[in-house]
């Protein structure tokens, strides 16, 4: 049987319901879909018109970021180790209010995307401005993504107020339905910058085109006291009282979680994005990623923006994650790497509600997918290979990238987008953004 | 003036009093010391025997890793997500006690060095026994360490009492005495395993030699509450009252401190040496990095051994330390990347009392160090090139080191070891430690 593509891998993680690795095993694909795995003496029966050894490497499903500003990967670096409140105003929304404009989000966007693909990401659920951007980065680059409709009740450059946001958002969503790879939300900011009323006019429209809801939730202390002060509840319990729990919404950040927020998210079946570099470095609390497992909450993992990162590298922020977990939890057995893997692929899947076409190697399933060279210093010896990709390996050991069966990295080199004269581009945009740097060796 | 080399480079991070970061600056070297840096259309009044071009790289100094057990690199990722009590009594210890010799300490230590020399550390301060062969690894392969002559209450394959422990350390102590690049310390365990009579023994050895002593100290809640339990005062007071507080010793770990302890340590100048994964990954606790530099005192970096990380990784683990004290502290401003880099480099040198040889790129110390590529996706743009290299930059991107003006690694390849050869060296020996493996499929 002629079959486009087989790559033969030394181990195939398949993150399946079983978390099985498959040693010596060919992942069969024509056009955009796995049809077969098995063993590589068992394969002959296919004729592919590609073959592609990795008999040093692992084949692991895409990783799929929960949550990110791909555009912000301008700002990387822009403001470090700073006070949250004076790294948002007086150097991230200065800079956005005078740059994020169209180029700045298509530019920002394909710097992102080229990260994301180096990186083994091949999914990414998105919030941002200028969306048709983001849309035309993602169709020009191939890879796959979820666009946030932003919604927030003030004015940026994008839209001048609720109606607008709507209205260009749903334009944008009209105009790119046809696309198999890219995927839409409802994105309102966060409970703090979106009143009830606008949420209360954006429910009956995300509930009539089957639109899931991406909006940051308990990032910090402050807005979750805040909430109190102001609503009488938290946030979570905020969204409960407008209807807005169900499997379709992400929840991102959850920190300073009671008791009672995380029964309700459980009972919603809410899904929770764990950012932890984001909530490391903005000092804003941590997500009880343990106690929400415990409670069977779907929780996924995402790098956030590159301002508040400053990289966008699904492996290093998995590897966080699992660390960070046994720390806070004083359990050294707590997250362990199968269980991070997960969170990094199949939950992904399931909180953008894809995980019927990706987020694990199987029959059936996209192939959405990154082969990483094992045979390194770094990563040898090799007794548990889930283990070596998640403590011990490194983005930069990615060989190879697929989304729908499409090659967009081959060799360690990206094939849908030109890297020299995208930074090229990208150090063009840094003499204009410079003005807003926050100088450390000169603010003493 | 004919000098040995010259660099050009983009940024050279200094790592000097003022945290000077210099841009188009020349170093320029004369065998194995730093004798001028200057800004490049001044150097041509040297004739350097080679130039090389750094355009688009920082260079800086190279990374000190303060505390490691080289040869454990063999046992990487033997036995993750474990308690630590069945994680060393069921894994790590019985597969020390089989197979631990003289060739584990080489190959796992050469595995080591590898490793390290890519990731752009220059000199490593180690722990573990046969260190006649990490002597000659360290030897051969032309990085610079220093070695703890280990003390430990029971019988190892290296030594079989205290009396065989000293004379066989100092035997390799006298044996390497003239070599440039290898210093010693007394490394005694930890207090739970080496007895007050012990350490007494050792004492006047060390004053006598001039030593310092490098132990692991507060590690866990157990061993600080055991120590109460056994001696009435916590490890470190112990110490104290043993008289072996001094700036001469390197406190490993240095988690759970009450207030004297940390008046203690400050009081004495003791230097404490952070391994942020380690204490993650085996959940032993946090060390109060913020409040200890409040208290003036000394901190360094280590990794730790490869057992319980699972890499010898600086850059990551210098970004570990900065992101954790900010979400600990809840200050996002709390340990910021110029910082950590410090720490990193020149306040390991400190603590191993070399900082007059090495930890700065300054005239008149020893050439150690590395030269980063940033000019890739993942470091542009660059506002701030030491928040590039903390944050946003990894190892993987170094493609030159020097220790003491030797270039250890040349555009990534390794000069003074094989690296293929060592990896099939390293294929064998999994295959012996194979059966140590914790195999968490299959232990459900």
């Amino acid at each position: 049987m002629q079959v486009s593509l087989q790559i033969n891998a030394r181990w195939v993680i398949t993150v399946d319901a079983d978390d099985n690795v498959l040693e010596n095993h060919a992942v069969i694909i024509q056009d955009d879909i796995i049809i077969d795995v098995l063993p590589q003496q068992d394969a002959k029966k296919y004729s592919p018109v590609e073959l592609i050894e990795c008999n040093d490497h692992a084949l692991a499903p895409g990783f799929i970021n929960a949550h990110t500003h791909a555009a912000m990967s301008l700002l990387k670096g822009l403001a470090d180790d700073l006070p949250l409140d004076e790294w948002l105003n007086d150097h991230i929304w200065p800079a956005e209010t005078a740059l994020a404009d169209s180029d700045f989000v298509k530019d920002g966007t394909e710097l992102a995307i080229a990260e994301m693909i180096r990186g083994g990401t091949t999914c990414f659920n998105d919030m941002y401005f200028f969306i048709d951007q983001t849309a035309t980065a993602v169709s020009n680059t191939g890879i796959r993504a979820c666009l946030g409709i932003p919604v927030i009740d003030f004015p940026t450059r994008w839209a001048k107020d609720l109606n607008e946001y709507i209205s260009k958002g749903l334009a944008v969503h009209d105009h790119f339905r046809s696309n198999e790879l890219i995927h839409f939300t409802f994105a309102p900011h966060a409970p703090y910058t979106v009143c009830d009323d606008s949420l209360k006019t954006i429910q009956p429209i995300m509930d009539e085109l089957g639109l899931a809801m991406h909006i940051h939730l308990h990032e910090t202390e402050d807005e979750v006291e805040q909430s109190i002060a102001k609503h009488g509840v938290s946030p979570i319990a905020r969204l409960n009282n407008l209807g807005l729990l169900n499997p379709d919404l992400m929840a991102i950040h959850m920190t300073h979680l009671s008791a009672t927020d995380i029964q309700l998210i459980a009972e919603h079946r809410v899904n929770v994005i764990h950012c932890p570099e984001s909530n490391l470095k903005l000092a804003s609390g941590f997500c009880p990623v343990n106690e929400l497992i415990t409670s069977n909450i779907n929780i996924a993992i995402g790098t956030d923006g590159s301002a508040s990162n400053n990289d966008i590298d699904m492996l290093g922020e998995t590897k966080t994650a699992a660390l960070l977990t046994k720390g806070r939890t004083k359990q050294a057995d707590a997250l362990p790497a199968k269980t991070a893997l997960r969170m990094a692929t199949i939950n992904g899947a399931k909180a953008l509600r894809l995980d019927k076409k990706i987020g694990s190697l199987e029959i059936g399933k996209q192939a959405d997918m990154f082969a990483i060279n094992l045979n390194s210093i770094e990563t040898q010896p090799i007794y548990d290979v889930i283990s070596t990709l998640i403590y011990s390996a490194n983005r930069s050991q990615i060989t190879d990238v697929w989304v729908a069966g499409q090659r967009l990295m081959q060799d360690q080199q990206l094939t849908t987008l030109d890297e020299a004269q995208l930074i090229e581009k990208v150090k063009h945009w840094q003499r204009k953004i410079n003005p807003f740097h926050h100088q450390p060796n000169k603010a003493v």
